[in-house]
């Protein structure tokens, strides 16, 4: 499957560092850098731009505010071809946070927001772009949004000089018809831009939803490695890049750098496929409550997890 | 997702089976029948048919030749709507090791073949027909068949009285694609028939491939709990069961018997997605080189492993 329009995002250390409040080595994201160079791997997404002021830095590492300097140490110019991103969430960060690209080493910015934060999230991509930025914004947690709602949020974005739209199944709750249904809503409504697609593995289908976006014409593609992100982690990198037949990715770098420094991670950081998360996403909610559960003494009871999601008290 | 035809049968204990050479214990096996019971599975595979003449008892355990006495100390007369299956690998069973229906607890025997083992497959599930059991031909490692030799095999398959056929992926290996192209090559081939499917994980697609397969009208659909299975393992039967909306269904029992034996089990059954799986999943190779690589004491060097399989010698 080559389509040279398609362009892949590593997000490892982005959505990586949701598991560990963004408290990464140098030593691995130096590492995760040096294998997406020679993989061949488009964006590389560092981490979040995010306001000292909003969010402590006693609290979370350098990846939850990617200072210009912090991520020079680890790429020095980026003299390669490699582009990197940072996410920015609405809300979490000022204006004055980002500096002008001239003066940053990152070449874009992706805004992430729920659908009531669209015109938020317009505005501050619009101005990122105006600082000389890519910019993409990544609406997130849309398998909840109601229909009308979405209609409305993407006309705003449709008139609005943000180039890149993602669909992002922020719960892994999607089913492949449902990616499908997206893909062609956003196609529809915005037919001058690309659209992208960010996707969890609650169910096992990141890789796969993934797929069903490519078939959809979506040509911006995020995976990480060794599937690595919050709860059960996101669509595996070395998975869409053996799928991806691009002449100029590499394979090896990726198998390598899993192997020096993702699979011991996993000593530390506990991703992937567990039975609260795929409850979770198999109910289209929020995975916070699988999150805590996995962190509390009754991690081992799955089952009065279920009867919590499944059998909730009634409301009427 | 409900639609009345379909069934759902769980091949936890056969398909994990070859992770242990079949040395489940009674108590395990007992979990997993009285959950299948539970939660409104139409099909619970036991084990395999095989010659003790043929397969040293020395070397494979119980569940490798499901006597009808050892399945009986597990489900007695099975007096539960839930249908017992098992395995015929063509080669490793005499006719006489089935005994007649009449005598069987068993309900069903599924043919496992090859595509130049069809003929025989045919004749030996004739002879469970004639002797009292549904039957199904599962062709296995159809993502390596040549389309004429596959399409002289469905031409066979629809002339004999076998009322099933699984599109197995063995490897690992369709995307979603393939098993859309297999679906509609197996439906016009054998329109009178039930078609099935079979997927594993190494590319994480087994539940995606099986939900592809729904969409195609496959009607017998294979999981197993948590997965297990050889190698990478299966669809997960648990979100394959959450995805189904029969209103049989019971979620519940399944879940908990993840809990209280799968989830241990794990402590002594290393199967699910590991690189070397994925890395010949991805080339469409058998796993055997991954399982003998996960079991060498070069487990830990997949860059290693990748070599030999995306850079092989040069043959010509």
């Amino acid at each position: 499957m080559y389509r040279p329009e398609i362009k892949v995002l590593d997000c490892t250390v982005r959505d990586g560092g949701l598991m560990n409040n963004h408290h990464f080595e140098d030593d691995f994201v130096r590492a995760v850098y040096r294998a997406c160079v020679e993989a061949g791997v488009d964006y590389m997404e560092i981490g979040y731009k995010c306001s000292p002021s909003i969010m402590s830095p006693d609290e979370y590492g350098t990846w939850k505010f990617c200072s210009d300097e912090d991520v020079r140490r680890i790429v020095g110019d980026n003299d390669t071809p490699l582009k990197l991103s940072a996410m920015a969430d609405i809300g979490r960060v000022e204006y004055d946070d980002i500096p002008p690209k001239s003066e940053s080493v990152l070449d874009m910015i992706r805004v992430a927001c729920y659908i009531h934060q669209v015109d938020k999230a317009i505005a501050l991509a619009e101005h990122c772009l105006d600082k000389g930025y890519e910019v993409t914004i990544n609406l997130m947690a849309v398998s909840t949004v109601m229909e009308r709602d979405l209609d409305e949020g993407l006309d705003d974005i449709a008139k609005s000089r943000v180039p890149v739209l993602y669909i992002v199944d922020s719960f892994g709750a999607m089913y492949c018809e449902q990616v499908e249904a997206l893909a062609k809503k956003y196609m529809a409504a915005l037919p001058e831009k690309t659209i992208g697609f960010h996707g969890h593995n609650n169910q096992q289908l990141g890789f796969a939803n993934t797929i069903e976006a490519i078939i959809h014409d979506c040509n911006m593609l995020d995976g990480s490695l060794l599937g690595i992100g919050r709860g059960a982690g996101n669509c595996p990198l070395e998975l869409l890049m053996a799928f991806l037949k691009n002449p100029k990715f590499d394979l090896r770098p990726i198998i390598n750098v899993i192997q020096t420094h993702l699979i011991p991670m996993q000593q530390h950081i506990s991703w992937g496929y567990h039975i609260p998360y795929m409850i979770t996403g198999s109910m289209n909610e929020h995975p916070r409550s699988a999150m805590a559960w996995m962190d509390s003494d009754r991690r081992q009871d799955i089952t009065a997890f279920y009867d919590t999601i499944y059998t909730p008290e009634v409301l009427d």
